[in-house]
């Protein structure tokens, strides 16, 4: 890739723009807003002046309702030889290309899986893309040169490719993203008129849970808005599994033996599937879980407490794969939860002792 | 307190008995299995001879649906000046309590917020309770005494005492801890039979709130079941909102403008509600949420990387409260979000720059 134009200079936009400047690309950055073309610019993103020739690759990187619409006036235009968009749903766009007569061979619908949580082009970064997934959504006939433009692009920007249908893509971010953020705030919901006291016996369970409802609730209707269908459907479908749970939980608190029995069963089945599901996503690496071991040290509140427990732990030679800090209710002091690599739990666990830390 | 009769040695009975011996405390251990009582006392969690004399307090720490009988048959003996309990729902032990016609002024109920996930006197440490919140709940006519009794039990054990009425706990616990992890299986139990691309698509949010499905089913079957009534309700309340918020995208997804406005409406205002609740919780001391600023920091993967990044925090004199790392799918490299004291994540910026850290 050589020239690209990008349509539309937001935060992903510009991010895109600033990732493919910094590859040595050249840029060419247009939006209806003149205001957020010249803050593009003026962040290295590229230049304002229209491209003098037909570039490699157009990237529409507006909202999904204006995406056909804007991408039929480009390829009206002759602008460039292939065509993408960014948006976070992919059925609606993919329709309105089709539906407006878009040539959809030049067409491949994308959307990378970052930066959903502030807008505008003064939030982009080169790097918002690097290591995140970026979906890919072909159409019945979209060419191999169009896959491989896009792929070339989603390699600028640092981040993993993975092809999928419109609709497989708009379902899968129902399941993985939307229709969880949804629930996570209606567990939120119920706490905002709890007593005091209840709201004190909170653990970090409830705290992890619900960390994704603290998001911002004008830009979040905006996504669920956008897939609005998909997302009302996942949503039944979980409220048909809470319907079943909740049958079960009544026929436990029945006196009927028979009932309780089979109420039990259900309720255990289902938090079995659970554990089954959550295993899917459970590793640091997203797509294959490897089974981490877990040493839990107590550490005071004081600075330079985790630098020592880490030094601590760097010595003994053993990597630190994740951690997790649980802070006591009312105490200065927390838990470390620190995973390691099968195998590596002992040696830690034991060098750690040495240093006089005080483990669970 | 003195001495103390501990009444099921199991990972509760056992965690307290050590604690109060750590203290001081004279304290005598009793179980129907007589293997688990010569477990904890070869662990130093007391002694199995019984009491030559009326103890202080006895602990019950047995499932709820004995706790009556148990109590009952104790006081009869009278064993002890005061008496409590530990099991983790607090209505139907007291329910028992009073209908086997217990001297209700010498009893309190208590629930320490600790220890779910395994069982037996092995997994028993007298710091188990440490920085806990621990549940107290007196019947209509429980003595003061007996109270102060209690709240030095809680004292000993190094956990933070909270007074409420047994169905406030039963119900407490539900919206905190019981309805919450029913949520996370079912969010969890949609991913098991998911498409691999959609699960690849999965971020550090869905992560998070699937979490707690990882425990022991069983184990939470038995907790569910104690307070299945009150779950139940809780779940179905929940399920109302689900169904408000299913309404709402439907209206969103129709194409008549006031249906989706009014739509939109019920969506922004049940994540705004979200935000509320979950406001509430968000704080690392429980009762008291502060905003903590955000450095975010791209590290490596290597053994020593997060011990740098630790030391550096450190130098730069700035107390790290609290670090959540997310790792990028496929890649060997991940991002620290570390929060800090309000005022202090610019200089921290500052510092972690000068040292070469890249940040987002």
């Amino acid at each position: 890739m050589h020239t690209a134009l990008v349509i539309g200079t937001g935060l992903m936009g510009t991010s895109a723009a600033l990732a493919l400047r910094a590859r040595g690309v050249s840029v060419h950055l247009r939006d209806v807003d003149s205001g957020a073309v010249r803050t593009a610019a003026a962040l290295g993103a590229g230049t304002a002046q229209p491209p003098g020739a037909v570039v490699d690759l157009a990237i529409v990187a507006i909202p999904p309702p204006l995406v056909g619409r804007v991408l039929a006036d480009a390829q009206a235009e002759g602008v460039a030889r292939h065509y993408t968009d960014v948006a976070s749903v992919k059925a609606e766009p993919q329709h309105d290309v089709i539906a407006l007569g878009c040539d959809t061979s030049r067409y491949i619908g994308g959307h990378p899986m970052a930066g959903a949580s502030r807008s505008g082009p003064l939030t982009a970064r080169a790097d918002l893309f690097e290591g995140r997934t970026w979906a890919l959504t072909p159409t019945a006939d979209t060419d191999t040169e169009t896959l491989n433009m896009a792929l070339e692009l989603v390699a600028l920007c640092g981040a993993v490719p993975v092809v999928m249908q419109a609709a497989a893509h708009d379902r899968a971010v129902a399941l993985v993203s939307h229709a969880p953020h949804v629930v996570a705030s209606l567990v939120a919901m119920r706490l905002e008129n709890a007593g005091e006291r209840a709201v004190s016996l909170a653990g970090p369970g409830l705290r992890d849970l619900t960390r994704i409802a603290e998001a911002d609730s004008r830009l979040w209707l905006d996504i669920l808005s956008a897939n609005a269908g998909m997302v009302a459907d996942l949503l039944e479908e979980l409220g048909a599994d809470l319907e079943r749970m909740v049958a079960g939980l009544r026929s436990i608190a029945t006196t009927d033996e028979a009932k309780r029995r089979s109420g039990a069963e259900t309720v255990e089945n289902m938090l079995r599937k659970g554990q089954r599901g959550r295993a899917r996503i459970s590793g640091k690496h997203g797509t294959r879980p490897e089974r981490f071991e877990a040493v839990t040290v107590m550490i005071g509140d004081q600075p330079g407490e985790l630098a020592r427990l880490f030094k601590d732990a760097d010595r003994a030679g053993v990597n630190v794969e994740d951690i997790r800090i649980e802070h006591a209710t009312g105490q200065p002091a927390g838990l470390a939860h620190i995973s390691v690599a099968p195998g590596r739990a002992a040696p830690l666990s034991e060098a750690l002792q040495a240093q006089g830390w005080r483990q669970r």
